[in-house]
């Protein structure tokens, strides 16, 4: 049951970004071959990442099942992008979704691979963002990860809720779960209230003599 | 004869590809390393992406030869690209043949490594584009894979006519030239006759009761 | 003893890196996040795909304190960065020393990877500036790596002297020294005298009977 739990995890997370990447390439008006390599690129970059600096198989090599899902979604997001494009909050909401789900299925396939605490919080936020980040550079965007919003952080956050809980040896799917909440209510509380960080302003330099 | 084949098509590939990276650097007037790295990411780039994604040894550091070619290519274009940007109808069409060499030499080493059908496809296109999505990323240009052009879906039509292919247990040599040519057929099409695959439009939403 | 020099390359240039990108961070007055990631991304980038295209286990997942150095680094510069901003002069110094550094450490560690003397070379370039290119993409600014100054070639120099005393059996640490040297030199003399590297000049094409 907890196979599924994660598995779950990962397939929701995988879908979502493909959507979002998929509704990337509709703003452009591309052709559905964008749709396919931008909502593709999305859905599974982060993971992808993640599997070779853990040294993994790559997930959707060994499962293409994974890669037909994405396709299908982004041949469905062509045909109806203009269903949740009049729905932008809704589509946040869901990008929300797929940031907190990746951050703790990323630091959870870490940990099972053997990583040292702060590699499998470092490997929840890349699994998290890194899709975005290509999404973005290949549609010539700034990346949202540097953007004004509380993003990366929302993934560390969770993803350090979930390593520190299993550090504890609390139950895998409490760590998991609780994991979730975490960073699905930072991005929230960034979303809702606009929240963001405070930033690095210029000063005027030191004198130097 | 058939490791010679499969050979000669990844050497031409590369080659082909290192000429339009070099052409790209001298667009951009750059000095002869621009060339070199411009030239050397664009001939082995997809190839490279493709050895990593599939955990095989990454296939130019086993054979540093490639690495060589790549520069010396890159040099040979340094002081003879005045000939080429003459007859840059003649690039186009050696970047559609490189294209169609990568696409069923890149979908023929996933095969040889196990991968599934799909994945066996996906492979074929990343080895054909993104020593390309690399050239135009670090030349400040918008990736050719997302144009209006027919470019990664010629790649995708020919590695899956060549999957297909070795499905129905066809002799190897025939599949890897029947998907080239229907890789070469179907860019040649988008660059003689300008086709274009349907884009996406935005509609006006359906509205929200 | 040898060792500790080595990592003592290494741990430098990962946090002259580091600094850089934090210092791009701070250009764009971006929030801590923002100094975390692009500081990290840059002090790590050039080894980890070094390690990648090697097939060996990427060197901050098996020590992660080089992680840690890079988000306390990252940390220091969010606070303090109007300093080094009234000292932009010695950043390039700096960032030349950076430079130096990973060109040789880089294609020592390909040397003991058992990679012939053309990859060695390749991978001091490699690890000397892809931290950059990454820190440039994600900035939306055009790589370093492209520019007119002499860059590449400084850690293409140190690499290949270093590759070169290697192969004619000198002791590895006067190697390492040497081809450190020559890096840094022929990187001070483009920072210092501006020299660059002749650049390509478009001519008439040749006509075509």
């Amino acid at each position: 049951m907890f196979e599924t739990a994660t598995a779950t995890l990962d397939w929701i997370g995988v879908i979502v970004f493909t959507v979002t990447g998929a509704l990337a390439a509709s703003r452009k008006e591309m052709d559905f071959v964008g749709f396919a390599v931008l909502g593709t690129a999305t859905g599974i970059g982060g993971g992808t990442l993640r599997d070779l600096l853990l040294g993994l198989p790559v997930f959707w090599t060994v499962q293409p099942a994974y890669l037909l899902t994405c396709l299908l979604v982004a041949g469905l997001v062509f045909f109806t992008a203009h269903i949740p494009q009049s729905r932008y909050r809704y589509l946040l909401w869901l990008d929300a979704l797929g940031l907190a789900l990746f951050a703790v299925a990323g630091a959870e396939k870490a940990l099972q691979a053997g990583a040292s605490p702060l590699v499998v919080i470092v490997m929840g936020v890349v699994t998290a963002t890194f899709g975005g980040v290509i999404r973005d550079l290949l549609g010539g965007e700034s990346p949202v990860i540097l953007s004004r919003d509380i993003y990366a952080s929302a993934a560390g956050a969770g993803a350090a809720a979930f390593a520190i809980l299993t550090l504890l040896d609390a139950p895998r799917e409490f760590a998991l779960g609780f994991g979730f909440v975490v960073a699905l209510l930072v991005r929230a509380a960034s979303l809702r209230f606009g929240l963001t960080l405070p930033r690095y302003r210029p000063r005027a330099g030191i004198p130097y003599h």
